[in-house]
């Protein structure tokens, strides 16, 4: 922006900055021109509508005159987040006769051979597909697989960061199951595993079992298993902290769709016997005809013992857990007050939690949410980096409840004896200790499962 | 390898590798232990079973014994040629946020309210999808999808590495036209160009054709257009040496498949009346019935206009250009010598040509192959790399004729005119300027003819 050259004027418009709830980051100067000094400055704003306000007051100011309005977030994606590049220089004749023709051709001979060299010949060994339809993207519902694309490269940026894994958006034009299994089988080759994200439920039930059964590489649907590992560590945390043992919990988990079916079937694999499911129908029992599909009918016979009708304050009576996947603010503090002692509350709606952290913390004991702005943040970034590079390390022909299992103790080992806390109960997104444990516990779960394709080291000569 | 530690041993090693015809690259003393030296040999061969006679012989010498056998193009495929990396670095929380959730939530939404914003804020401004069904891969023929892999990995890295273009392999599980194009369409979300390849020819016309329908975004059949763009380039320049007119010109094509057919079109399209097709059945003609497919009833129709019938002899009488896109010696001298004064011969069988050039060259004025090892290797990868960028930089819709002879003439003109030589027609691979003119010529055709959605410079700030 422009400023008057004149002694006050930068005062003024910090002034309307921070008066306007601005946060003034960094202000270079640019250019001076006659009597005016141009100046780039960055402020936070909390949203975009915010962010316009603030601008609206700026451009009322008659000493000020913007040149440029930029979004730092949208100058970060511009041009895309993601490249792909070649990990072997071409500068000579001799590098291109090896790379491509005629070189390649022998390498290709050998894969026709021996299909299974594709995994040490070609990428395969270390892609993932990241696919989707766009129908359930983050808290924004069907959006389509073009807005959804911004989305899978910030996947794909965190699966090459955190754990090498050469991911890549397959962002779907059809929400038709039958066509999304049968165009993910027909692009398989080139993947080494395929990662389902953000396909809306009940349809991402099917597409998982079906993709599972048809391809020979791994299927981890990371908004059901992603987020039931995660969950599942910060709890195991959470009861080392209460001295619980899960099976004699009582658990309620509210939101029933993709990462609350998940949750709930990884905690009877955990042992879990007393589960509760609640959606905005209330509890699902047996004999409940509303709002019902394949999978909440398999929910209402697997879990619920007493089968408890009712809403939340049935369903919530001396529990010991609160599991929260659904909308915000669904939780209310006195349903919070009907729990047993000793209470955990994970509210993982995002980005407004089933229950605000400043009301429930002084009534509970530990308490997570899925924001990194409050203690003990719940978040896949600590689970599906980590998971498809032990998939991958150990060419794991599929994901199995044990590989799940492992990594969720995995997790929860990051955080120390000394450490732990109801403040601490699951590891930063930035601690680098997490990816590496869980890819070793995944590869060692998945060789004891006897699902492994091969041993932890590999023989690199291929040709002898 | 251990050799024995005595004076001359490693003499007899190398006479042995040098009459057995391998050619002796790096040596390096890797280990002394006792009695025995260990050395690191890079030996060229010429082919896989050349170098696995080389060792039985190495293997019978008794002072040698080989520990470890590697082969220097396998070792540069292990693990795959290609990555996927991040363009922007995730260290802290604040580029967390903005990279993943939640501020990559506005970013999505943005693209929901104007799908056009795809093209700047996600990878689809950059990135083509390298489609193969892995029918017709390099002279391998039906190889299938896996082994296709490390060809178009080769090809992604050339994207790159020539004009900066983020390509990615999709190798297809299925040989049905419908569902590649059913594919395809699904997958294209993430794509701002599609480059097919290696799709064996009838079926490639039907993909292309109706992919290029339904696509919003530009497809090229690289077997087609990228080789029709180089075989005219190349064809523009040696008719500059014996300055023929194309008009003018008669011009014998053999092989018409996916490449030769293209090759006819384009010829067409420069003002070459007089174009006879020859295949394994003799000349195409109008009423011929064996071996016809709908492309080459097409041929028949538009091309030899006297109706020649018969073999290669009757096919070149006269002829000015040869244009082989065939397999290995079926263009026998005699017959080059029936051709016209001033002949050209194109023989681009891979990787034995139609006819030797050591055969030919007495008898012809210009010689081209597909081989790197002979003067005017006529190579796709002068095209594809800078076709792309160009498509990719000024957002064209589609593909159309104006922009392949556009980059015709631009690969032609990398050649300066004091260079231009019989020996010399066409631009080296190497050769930095070709990718840059390609481009800037074929986003000038596309913005020509009104198939560019972008001026050449798009505006950066988005949010105003």
């Amino acid at each position: 922006m422009g400023i008057l050259n004149r002694p006050g004027m930068l005062g003024r418009v910090t002034s309307v900055i921070g008066k306007a709830g601005g946060d003034i980051g960094a202000v270079d100067l640019v250019e001076m021109t006659g009597d005016r000094v141009f100046r780039d400055m960055t402020i936070k704003a909390r949203d975009s509508e915010h962010g316009q306000r603030i601008i609206d007051k700026l451009r009322k100011l008659p000493v000020v005159k913007i040149s440029n309005i930029s979004d730092r977030t949208f100058l970060m994606h511009l041009g895309g987040k993601i490249e792909v590049r070649s990990k072997v220089p071409i500068r000579t004749r001799d590098d291109l006769s090896m790379a491509y023709t005629p070189g390649v051709a022998r390498v290709s001979l050998a894969i026709k051979e021996d299909p299974q060299r594709a995994f040490s010949l070609t990428i395969k060994q270390n892609s993932v597909a990241v696919v989707t339809d766009g129908t359930a993207v983050l808290g924004l519902g069907d959006i389509g697989p073009l807005a959804a694309m911004p989305v899978m490269e910030g996947k794909a940026m965190l699966f090459k960061e955190l754990a090498g894994v050469d991911a890549f958006p397959i962002c779907l034009d059809t929400k038709d199951p039958d066509k999304i299994v049968e165009t993910v089988k027909l692009i398989a080759p080139a993947f080494g595993g395929v990662n389902l994200e953000d396909i809306s439920a009940p349809r991402c039930f099917e597409i998982e079992a079906r993709l599972r059964k048809e391809l020979d590489v791994p299927v981890f649907h990371d908004d059901q298993h992603g987020t039931a590992v995660v969950v599942v560590a910060a709890l195991l945390n959470a009861l080392k902290i209460v001295r619980k043992d899960p099976r004699r919990l009582k658990v309620t988990v509210c939101g029933v769709g993709a990462a609350g079916t998940a949750v709930i079937k990884m905690l009877m694999t955990l042992g879990v016997r007393q589960i509760i499911g609640v959606d905005e129908h209330g509890t699902i029992h047996r004999g409940r005809t509303v709002g019902m599909d394949f999978m909440k009918t398999w929910v209402s016979e697997a879990t619920n013992p007493q089968n408890v009708k009712g809403k939340m304050p049935e369903a919530l009576k001396d529990a010991d857990v609160f599991i929260g996947l659904s909308v915000p603010g669904v939780l209310a503090l006195r349903d919070v007050k009907r729990m047993a002692r000793d209470r955990i509350v994970f509210a993982m709606a995002n980005p407004v939690p089933e229950i605000q952290p400043e009301q429930a913390e002084r009534h509970v004991r530990v308490m997570a949410t899925g924001r990194s702005d409050y203690p003990n943040q719940i978040n896949n970034v600590l689970c599906f980096p980590g998971f498809f590079r032990g998939l991958l390390d150990i060419r794991a022909r599929l994901v199995n409840d044990e590989m799940k299992l492992a990594a969720a103790h995995a997790i929860a080992s990051c955080v120390g004896k000394s450490e732990l806390g109801p403040e601490y109960i699951i590891p930063s997104v930035f601690n680098k200790q997490v990816a590496p444990a869980v890819a070793r516990e995944v590869a060692r779960a998945a060789h004891k499962t006897g699902v492994a394709r091969r041993r932890p080291r590999a023989d690199a000569s291929i040709w002898a």
